[in-house]
């Protein structure tokens, strides 16, 4: 079998065949850090997860580019807005970032570009689309010159016409064509800046992802990956700069695309306030509920959080870690073992089957719960020994390759510490001030014997642990 | 490089080429489960298991077989001593086995033959031997005729009159040699047993690894490995009978043994009682402390376990763990980050020269902790960023080569809520007692926000939480 991947550059489902043998040159779309991690994000990278999982299962050696977009308007305004240096800020949800990425099981990147520190690079590929006839500068600005690149529109398949009909563009006078879209902002009064052949400025969005695949992979790389969101006019414009810069073309060979989360209904957006943080998430159902509640979807389709399919992801998260519960002691050697040899066989194929259908993995689980559930009916049936274990290691590792811990829940058990804590910091403040001594010194004493010590001062009482 | 293995056999190191092109069948001796397993047996997994992750990420596909041991004379007698019928004592151990090798991060095997499984093709092995004239039934017996084969010795570099000199052979006038040895036992009164063509009986324990490593690897396999301990005899009669019946050579490419573990100083044995398990030392000590103490020294080495050996692995876990711990939010992106991308490519490089020699994990170790010390000193000069974040990611996939989870031990990093839920038990108590209904509300109310509710009875206060 091989495997097929829906490509959104030619709408088809295409057989996957690499630019080199055996390795894959990958890259995904990264946040935009200025905010927590929603759960929209924890979507997006958990598909793209099992995808670079399944590829690694395959044998390819997958090399794994995703950047950091640190500097933005978004981040601009925000870190304004908390009185906070940007740099700050970004570094603060990078580190945030990628702690719920190691949480989620998301196997990290093997390099995070940050667009601050690519400058240098991005200001040459600039001068080269200026060079190449395929930008201009303008007062400070650079654009990029939209019909100087005759595929413009390739991805999104939609000619300059439909999209400015589609568009809410501003109208800008100066631009050479509405569609122009911006390589090279001038600096303003107290944004971060760099020198540049055009004055102090800051790179655009779209330009740091081509300069970052063609620094990092290569001219022409084999699966670019984001949200469908990211179609346009953040891919399209990729493309255009990078297959301007380099006169190749495809700048990528499959690009592949997430369909979007919703909650109950409604698009997720940071815009109307209707967003739930991934951290959020992770507390409340842990990594693998989450986990399967994306994967029980084609990651093409759009996805619609509600209570009621995470509770019903958590049940399945825990169906399948139910095929580990051990066999009987009191097992039966006669039992025939022959139907569940048989059901692993046809699950290990079926997995791959569906997988190889363009990284089918609902489908993929699907079959995974047909060998649970003959596992389980093997185990009520007295059914122990080799078989059963080997049923049970290919239940793992196929779930390991979709990127389950099948660990139970430790969060379940135990509550943090740090909220009573605070009861009780907050308790002693009051005891203080109705200058109930005793009572006072017991609590700090009650929390000094739990190793937490306090510090009073007169902003107020911090605490801390050994 | 090319990855060089030192092999028994031959005493050298040799250049690893296995049979199949970029395949590796590697087969290693399992438990006898009669009793849990001690840190003799944590060693031994612990460095195949670094042994095969490293095979993995050399691009080779690994085959792992692994058997358990479940028919053999300590196994009956303890599960007599216990009133346990054998199946259930050897099904508890194996279980508990295989959930410590879970926490312990060690990968699974892709199967796990038991020897009371397997005895339809033991048997007919034995057959086999018995016809070719490599060995003889005895009244109800079966004895394998080491004078059959020219070659035995091989393994343990010994000849028979040595062997004889060095073992404690119990005299048995009815064998034809003293170093013959049972490939099948004739059934004892209450002894678990199976029909055979030489009356009910069960097979011997050397035959099974050869009867397993056959039936699921092939007659010649790359690898197989095992305690040094097991050498002579085992090793060398699982030598014996495969080569005998197959009349290949070598039933085995390359044998790979590792170093006993002994305890402060002494060989640590069931015997003499000087055991400890691998339970008591996961839950003091943590599965990447376990697995240092293991990974610091070579695998062909003895190792000495002591209190002192496993605080200081602790550190070193800690260690390594210390280098992901983020950079500053302040960071200054002006710091150069040469020297730190330099000692990253060395360590990486570095990392496989040590483990290309015979899989040196303290060498391998050593230039991860280069490595560490450079980002700790990276992050204290004020650097990060993308270089930052890309030296962590060395660390962290280098650490995962070796079976590192690098997770912070949950015991340690949070402090658990129940001892602060009760002070503030007690405290409301007091409060009431001295008639203060509103800060006791207060508490009260405090403690259903974190989802604490009490319920108060004449013996006192209880709580519970959702």
């Amino acid at each position: 079998m091989a495997l097929r991947v829906y490509n959104t550059l030619t709408r088809k489902k295409e057989r996957f065949v690499p630019r080199e043998k055996g390795r894959v040159f990958f890259y995904v779309c990264g946040p935009t850090v200025y905010d927590s991690a929603h759960i929209g994000h924890g979507m997006s990278y958990v598909a793209f997860d099992a995808i670079r999982r399944y590829l690694e299962y395959r044998g390819y050696h997958v090399r794994h580019v995703q950047n950091f977009t640190d500097v933005e308007d978004k981040i601009i305004r925000r870190a304004a807005e908390q009185g906070m240096p940007w740099r700050e800020l970004t570094a603060k949800y990078i580190h945030e970032f990628l702690a719920e990425m190691d949480e989620l099981n998301v196997q990290r990147a093997h390099l995070y570009p940050f667009a601050s520190q690519e400058i240098d690079h991005i200001v040459r590929l600039i001068q080269g689309l200026i060079e190449k006839g395929n930008a201009y500068p303008l007062d400070g600005d650079v654009y990029f010159r939209v019909k100087s690149d005759a595929r413009y529109g390739q991805l999104s398949h939609r000619n300059l016409e439909d999209m400015q009909a589609g568009a809410r563009v501003e109208i800008d006078e100066r631009k050479e064509h509405p569609m122009d879209f911006a390589l090279w902002k001038s600096a303003k009064q107290g944004e971060p800046s760099w020198d540049s052949p055009w004055g102090p400025g800051r790179p655009g969005w779209h330009i740091e992802c081509s300069a970052m695949s063609l620094r990092y992979l290569g001219e022409q790389i084999d699966i670019h990956g984001g949200g469908r969101d990211l179609i346009f006019p953040h891919h399209e414009n990729e493309i255009a700069q990078s297959e301007c810069f380099t006169t190749q073309h495809p700048f990528v060979k499959y690009w592949l695309h997430n369909g979007l989360l919703q909650l109950g209904g409604e698009k997720m957006s940071k815009s109307t306030g209707n967003l739930i943080t991934l951290r959020e998430v992770l507390d409340t159902y842990g990594a693998d509920a989450f986990r399967f509640f994306v994967l029980s979807s084609h990651y093409r389709r759009p996805l619609t959080f509600t209570e009621d399919s995470l509770q019903a992801a958590t049940k399945g998260a825990e169906r399948l870690r139910s095929a580990m519960r051990p066999a009987r002691l009191d097992y039966d050697p006669d039992v025939d073992a022959t139907l569940l040899l048989q059901q692993m066989e046809t699950t290990q194929s079926q997995f791959e089957e569906a997988m190889d259908d363009d990284f089918n993995t609902a489908q993929a689980l699907a079959t995974l719960f047909d060998l649970v559930r003959a596992i389980n009916q093997a185990r009520d049936d007295g059914l122990g020994g080799e078989a059963f274990l080997q049923a049970q290691g290919t239940v793992l590792a196929l779930s390991r390759v979709l990127g389950f811990r099948l660990a139970p829940r430790p969060a379940q058990s135990s509550l943090g510490a740090s909220p009573f804590i605070e009861i009780l910091v907050k308790l002693r403040r009051e005891l203080r001030d109705n200058k109930q001594w005793a009572l006072a010194d017991q609590v700090r004493d009650a929390l000094a014997g739990q190793g937490v010590t306090l510090e009073d001062s007169p902003e107020g009482t911090s605490w801390h642990t050994k």
